[in-house]
């Protein structure tokens, strides 16, 4: 049921964006920034819609959002994966931009990406003046020095750092750099239809931090085909994950309990919420 | 005149800077930001300023507006900084960003900047939701893939070109790199201040231009020492610029022209324009 719903999410979801990307012409920054947003989970983009639906806000509405979180996200994995970062050469199961193109390309697609999500929230379509400006500020702080960027800063002095994160500082730059982004399109939703945030704010603490645990599995169990990028690499580079820290067995046990935290925190909404409810399963269950 | 309000719109801005980077506290990356937008000449910052006030609108709304515009150019200048793209070691009379932290820290930076600028434009001082998401829509526009991103590719893919760029050529790449980012916050103003935008727009254009014209005559003339900055550059790459194309005499011909063209765009206005015109003549008269 949620695999066949993200299934259709990821592909209006990429339709959505290659057509919005198309006004771009056939520069290579462009066309990096089209190969950048193609493919992928669609988790973050996923949940706009979901919870824009279960608000009842129209798609029409939700989707240049959902497709906003989804040029950040993909905005991040071109800059994260660059030389000077963490190196990868291998991104949902084809070469990285950097490598398909060269580093400046990906810089500069990944700096296009950024600034288009803003340019989208902007658009009038999103609904009245003062939402989409609310959703300018809760992206740019879910996103900026104080957010994702930090969290991705703090991963990488971990790198070097004397000795290994303990779990509540793996817990805090995960929130920050996974889970603010995971958050904000949950609370996107609730903001298009002028309800409380604060029931999607618990529900997507809860599935970030999940998301973050199922990775840290993934990476020790996954296989790189299905994943479609590089794993085992946190192993070998002694960094603590929550495998490392909690052993296998306490680490799916954690990732359940945060997906039972999550469908809990949505008790208000009823039935109305199960599709979100399947997705924090999902998400601990997923094997990619 | 024009040389002491720049100055004390400088010495305003920055300290307005600092102090809204100093919530990101004391890791690397706000480090970074904090220096990247640390001095500069902040052309771009008093246009929104100048513009403000000649449309009636109080500093204090204003002045996110241009620290909005000076941390988006501080972040290009970052990412252009960066080896894969300019490989510049000295900005601004120091290191740059990637040269006095490192790569990974001066791509982060830039993007947490640029996501800044956005939130900046977000907050409510600025004014009612419609200004300031009609702001986020123009400096999106400005900034992205269709505006500087563009001119900035466009810019290294001329240094592989088979043959140097053709006038024409260069007046759009340099209408796409430097002026959308100059015509913003001289637009800006008008938005702010509720006033049909035509003839900021007009007056940047030609100033934009201007600019640029005069960058490439101080590329030749210049002092390294005053300019902060690597000069010479663009002979010794074989670049066609301005001065290559048209002749130092005909480049500042040209530079003048421009200024008048500015001058002119402004005459609705009367002597409340005066800064204005005054920041038009200093910038082709410039020296760094």
């Amino acid at each position: 049921m949620i695999r066949a719903e993200l299934a259709a999410a990821q592909a209006q979801i990429g339709a959505w964006l290659a057509g919005a990307l198309s006004d771009f012409g056939d520069d290579a920054v462009a066309a990096a920034m089209r190969y950048a947003c193609d493919g992928g989970k669609r988790v973050r983009g996923y949940l706009a819609l979901a919870s824009a639906r279960l608000h009842g806000v129209d798609a029409d509405r939700a989707m240049p959002v959902a497709a906003a979180v989804e040029a950040v996200h993909a905005y991040s994995l071109i800059h994260d994966d660059l030389p000077a970062m963490d190196d990868d050469d291998l991104r949902r199961g084809r070469p990285t931009v950097h490598v398909a193109w060269d580093e400046a390309t990906a810089i500069l697609a990944g700096d296009a990406l950024l600034t288009f999500a803003f340019e989208l929230l902007s658009r009038p379509e999103v609904g009245p003046a003062d939402v989409r400006i609310t959703l300018v500020s809760g992206l740019s702080r879910a996103a900026g020095a104080g957010g994702m960027v930090l969290g991705q800063a703090r991963d990488i002095a971990a790198e070097t750092a004397a000795r290994p994160l303990m779990l509540d500082e793996i817990v805090e730059l995960q929130r920050l750099k996974t889970g603010r982004l995971i958050e904000w399109p949950a609370v996107a939703g609730a903001v298009l239809g002028g309800a409380d945030p604060a029931p999607m704010r618990g529900y997507a603490a809860a599935i970030g931090l999940a998301f973050q645990v199922a990775d840290d599995i993934l990476d020790v169990t996954g296989d790189e085909l299905a994943a479609g990028k590089r794993l085992r690499k946190d192993g070998g580079a002694g960094k603590a994950t929550f495998v490392s820290l909690l052993g296998l067995d306490e680490a799916r046990a954690r990732a359940d309990a945060l997906a039972d935290e999550a469908c809990d925190a949505l008790s208000g909404y009823g039935a109305a919420a199960d599709p979100l409810r399947d997705l924090a399963r999902f998400i601990v269950a997923r094997d990619r």
